[in-house]
Order: structure tokens, then C-alpha cells, then sequence
């Protein structure tokens, strides 16, 4: 499958080098962002047609298994109709699938071209969304360095969505410093994209107040507003019970037939 | 101070790759390594002069504030030494500098000039030794989150070293996340140069020990070699007494005049 149109670096590249040169005055800009799989030489269609006035949303999927009816139901029918009103992009979220899987690289690497199959199949038309692969995009793991220092290891013990996930694991004493930080990944994604609408299940409500929680205190830093704050866009099926019946329906629970 | 010429992106883009693709078999490779502060047009002499037997040095400075006493007697009169013997590379550390200083980064990015500038005079000769800046590589930053998959918290904390550093700052319960996972970045800095000498003091060797856990730990879920394992090179004179007795010398205690 050749996925050279569906997938573009449209980042917010001035946020990013406001937030590098407030970290650090003496940078240069970052002369590209490198997006390995995006067509850089034929503009996208989308790219063409962005206006002002529409508002960035950002979703995304780790990939870590096929999507199944758990997100069709609460979150890829929504995307589908988000498509037409804003600026929409998808992160294929491979970094952050790693970071649970970090022993086993090849479930992550197989799954993406499957998740990106799924969008498509579903509807989600690469002419009017940004689909983006999160490990193409180096920019983004500089960010998730810079907000690192701007985050206690307390505060992110303290995230509720993480202690949750932590639990439903099989970690033991070994948790991943990946894991336990990847709401400071996640809060990269966002802003470096400029997302200010953010579809999320109740349950990923925390990790928008640590995205805004790091979005205030750069900009307090920075003194003055260098990145925006994000809201969520609460989807009306947030979560579908698994097979089980014990937890939501989640791909690495494998309770979704 | 023109630095184009003694600052260069000299990482071992190989390394990287093996390392991403296995992290992440479907990615293709990065077509070229950012270094801001780098003359790309120009070959150094010291690139030019590069031996495949000499072994690789890794050694470098946070850019926290101006080099004291006891980084001369320490480190620096060693690697004006180790450049006759050793490829040399020095890293300016900025992004481990704002790990504890991410609410001042404006005390980081003044400092870089001065540390660069120090090297210069006590005779570290930018045609004999690489001089980067981490900031510039952002392949510093996407291996340190791979590598962050692989570590556990509970074994950063176990670190004699941080729990020593954690110790002697203000902290509190605010641990900066970036603080508690800079053996991380370092390991990441260590491998991503192929360094297989890094001059420490023994105050550094579990540094180097977390970073040859994840140099094996990468190799086996790799099934094979990708990453070299480093061996220390213990300075003479690894501690000065600082100036108030009380422990070594240095530039974030403020105890070296």
C-alpha cells in the first residue's frame, strides 16, 4: 500500500523552535522537520485547503493491534464526521506503543500499516486528514525532553489514566520509565501539532490537564503564550464494554471478541 | 566566535538505524543528522584523519555554568591528552543542563559559549577533537525515548549517582522527570557516538553501568551486536574537595572559589 499521499508532517514547526529557543536562545532553527513516509515534493490537498479559522484536532491510535469496534463506536465514526469541520490529524502512535512493548518492537512495527488499513476502510479520507506516523517526526521526542523537565515523576504517579493502566498490566515493579512518562509524549503530540481539540474517552481526561498543565508553566516560562491549551471533545460512547465485562474494550486486554 | 568549524554532527548514523529498525522495522532510514552549529560543506581535518583502529571518547559538560578548578584537574588536562590517542568527541551537554534547570533555561543557553570557549583555551583542538552540541541532534532525543522503554523507574531510582545528585539539590518531591532519566539520554549520548571510553570519575561509573544494561538489553531483542558496550577511563584526580570541605567541587554548589 502506498501511503506517500495520506501521510504529511504538518507540524507546528514555530511552536517548536519558540518552545527550543526558550529552552535554549542560542539554536538555530530546525532547518525540516524529516517525515519519512510523507510525499514532501507534491503538496497535499488538505495542506491546500487549510484555513484560519478552523480549529486543530488531534487523535491518535497506538499501535499495538487492530482496531477493533471498541474505537469504531467511540472514536473512528466521530473522526469520520470531524474530518468535514476541522483541521484533523491522526498520529499513528508507534513511539508511544513501545512503550509497553518495548520488548517486543516487531507487534508495533506490524501493526501500523494495519491501523492506518482500518482508517481508511472506515472512511477517514487522507484528503482531508493528516495521518502521521509519530516515530517519523523527531521533533516530537525533542519536545517530550524539554516538557520532561517541566514535570515531577510525583505528578505523573499521581495520573490517574497512568495508575490505572499500570495496574491493568503485568509490569510488576518494573515500570517503564517510557510508560510512566508518555503523558509528557502525548502532551508533545499535541501541542507540536497545535491541537486545540482533543477527542478522548472520559478516562484520557487527565492526561489533557498534564498537556495543560506543561502548556501553563512554558508559558510562564516564556513569558508570554508560546503554546495554546487544549480542550477535550468528549466522544457520547466513551467507553464500550469488553467481552469480558470486566473493563472497557482495549486491544492489548485482547477482550474485544 | 565562529565555531562552524570545530562543531560537527560526527554520530554513528548506523548505530541509530540498527537501533530504530529494530525498534521499528518499517521505518526507513533518517536521510541526515541535524547538527545546527556544524560546517556541513567542509570535511573537519580531524573527520579526515579518522583511523578505523583508534578507539571512540565520549566525555562532555553541562552547560550549567563556567568549568572551575576541578573540571581542569579532573578532565580537562586529560583530554587535551586523549586527543593525540583517542577519536575524541565532546559533548556540550545543554539538554542534561536543563534537567535540573527547566525553569532557567536562559542559565543554560548563555553558558554554551563560555564552556565551548574553555575548551578552546586550555588547548582542546577543534581539528584533533569533535565538539557538539546536544541540543542540535535530535537523534539524541528519539534514542532516548526508545532507550526509556527499557529502563525501569524503580531502577533509575536505584541509581547510586542521581540518588546522591537528588540528595544535594532542592528538590523536594518535585523530582524533574528529565532529572531522574538523564542516565538515559546518557546512554543514549554514549551509543549514539559509538563511544567505547568514557572518562569519568568513580563517582560516574553506575552512569556507565545503566548505559552497558542497555546497550545488552537492545542487543538481545535484537538477536544480535547492534550496540557496543563502553569500559571507563578513571581520571587520577576523580574529586576535588570543594572549597567549603564538604563534598567535590562544583559548578551547580557553587563551591569552588
Amino acid at each position: 500500500m502506498d501511503l506517500s499521499h495520506s501521510v504529511s508532517g504538518g507540524i507546528n514547526q514555530e511552536s517548536i523552535m519558540q518552545v527550543k529557543s526558550n529552552a535554549n536562545p542560542n539554536l538555530k532553527p530546525i532547518d525540516s522537520i524529516e517525515v519519512s513516509c510523507s510525499n514532501k515534493h507534491e503538496p497535499l490537498r488538505a495542506e491546500a485547503e487549510l484555513s484560519a479559522t478552523k480549529e486543530k484536532v488531534l487523535t491518535g491510535d497506538r499501535a499495538t493491534g487492530q482496531l477493533h469496534l471498541g474505537h469504531y463506536v467511540g472514536s473512528l465514526q466521530q473522526r469520520v464526521k470531524l474530518q468535514d469541520v476541522y483541521h484533523q490529524t491522526i498520529l499513528v502512535a508507534d513511539m508511544q506503543g513501545l512503550t509497553d512493548n518495548g520488548h517486543q518492537p516487531h507487534k508495533v512495527a506490524s501493526n501500523i500499516v494495519n491501523v492506518v488499513a482500518d482508517y481508511l476502510a472506515v472512511g477517514i479520507d487522507p484528503l482531508k486528514t493528516r495521518i502521521c506516523l509519530q516515530s517519523a517526526i523527531p521533533a516530537l521526542a525533542e519536545l517530550t525532553m524539554y516538557y520532561s523537565n517541566l514535570v515531577s515523576i510525583a505528578r505523573l504517579e499521581r495520573n490517574p489514566t497512568v495508575k490505572n493502566e499500570i495496574q491493568s498490566k503485568s509490569f510488576g515493579r518494573s515500570i517503564p520509565a517510557g510508560f510512566l512518562t508518555y503523558p509528557i509524549s502525548q502532551a508533545a503530540d499535541i501541542t507540536a501539532f497545535n491541537a486545540t481539540l482533543v477527542p478522548v474517552g472520559e478516562d484520557q481526561l487527565p492526561m489533557l490537564e498534564q498537556t495543560n498543565e506543561i502548556v501553563r508553566r512554558l508559558n510562564h516560562i516564556a513569558g508570554r503564550g508560546v503554546l495554546n491549551e487544549c480542550k477535550p471533545l468528549l466522544s457520547k460512547v466513551s467507553r464500550l464494554p469488553s467481552t469480558d465485562g470486566r473493563s472497557k474494550m482495549s486491544k492489548s486486554m485482547g477482550n474485544c471478541q
